[in-house]
């Protein structure tokens, strides 16, 4: 951030009064403009035991697979964005059921709110950003071609619940790959 | 937004190339500024069965009593924003479990996201944006001087789920006040 993005003016970076972190104070105007992290919403979507996946025809990731997913918007609730990526990514229409998995990605400021969901007739097929929309038996599920590690974990968590009929919520923190590390790391609940 | 804050440029709205919702865009730098819902984090502590809350001292809603919680961080997961807004305004140390609530409200572009926790060693003050910080039993919680609708559910759904003694995850999405209600709807899940 260079500039004011209400007068225009220069800002510069320093803790205002009464804070405790470094904000862009806009020293013209007043104006401080904090920024935070962002939401991901999505949905694990099913349709007679099979689950919706997208391979994506967009960067990150390009060619590899996802649940459908992206930034809520303002003036949504994150279960409309959940239906609405499920829309846009697989043309699919989803009814949403209950929260499913929350993740912190707080090196990349993001939280990941991904619901579970039951697509309304089966019908999917690829949005402008997928190239295929399939539906996969748990047999079927490509693991070692996900996109995100929040994708296979809450994969893995969803069939694991799946089996013993009783779904719960589950959070945890994806942290960026580090030297000496085989993995991304994962905490269990925070 | 009236000017862009990467090269000083004016900004116009408009809808980028493949996208489907008008953005602030720079025609300069071609910069895409995005805005997005932000997430208030906090916490329904308890210590020896009794609920912390804390009455504010600032606007909005100063005088009226709420559980700790605040705008999430760069850089900061959900449950650690949860621990810091604990501190900050109740200078208590609090243990983290589980996600409690998750709250839309989409005509402010917030997402409320409500944990449960245990204090630490009970010991609870006021902070810097706090008049003062209480323990309170179930019977003495002062339900007509609670600053938000969404203290109020999630307090009411934590006791209930207390008796019980079997919590889960409680979704729901605030609306504003409409001419001719009495008081804000809720949505159950959403």
């Amino acid at each position: 951030m260079n500039f004011c993005s209400r007068c225009g003016a220069r800002v510069v970076q320093r803790i205002p009064e009464g804070d405790s972190l470094p904000r862009w104070v806009c020293e013209s105007c007043n104006t401080i403009h904090y920024e935070n992290p962002r939401m991901i919403v999505g949905c694990v979507c099913e349709w007679e035991n099979r689950i919706l996946l997208c391979q994506r025809a967009i960067e990150p990731r390009y060619g590899l697979w996802t649940v459908p997913a992206g930034f809520l918007e303002n003036g949504e609730t994150t279960a409309a964005g959940a239906e609405r990526e499920t829309l846009e990514e697989a043309l699919a229409r989803v009814q949403i059921d209950d929260l499913f998995s929350l993740y912190n990605l707080p090196h990349i400021n993001q939280v990941y709110l991904l619901f579970r969901g039951r697509l309304v007739d089966g019908q999917v097929a690829a949005g402008a950003e997928t190239l295929q929309a399939r539906l996969f038996d748990e047999t079927e599920i490509p693991w070692d071609e996900l996109a995100f590690v929040t994708v296979r974990n809450t994969l893995q968590h969803y069939l694991s619940d799946r089996r013993t009929g009783r779904f719960s919520v589950h959070m945890g923190t994806i942290e960026p790959l580090k030297k000496g590390n085989e993995g991304r790391r994962e905490g269990g609940n925070e």
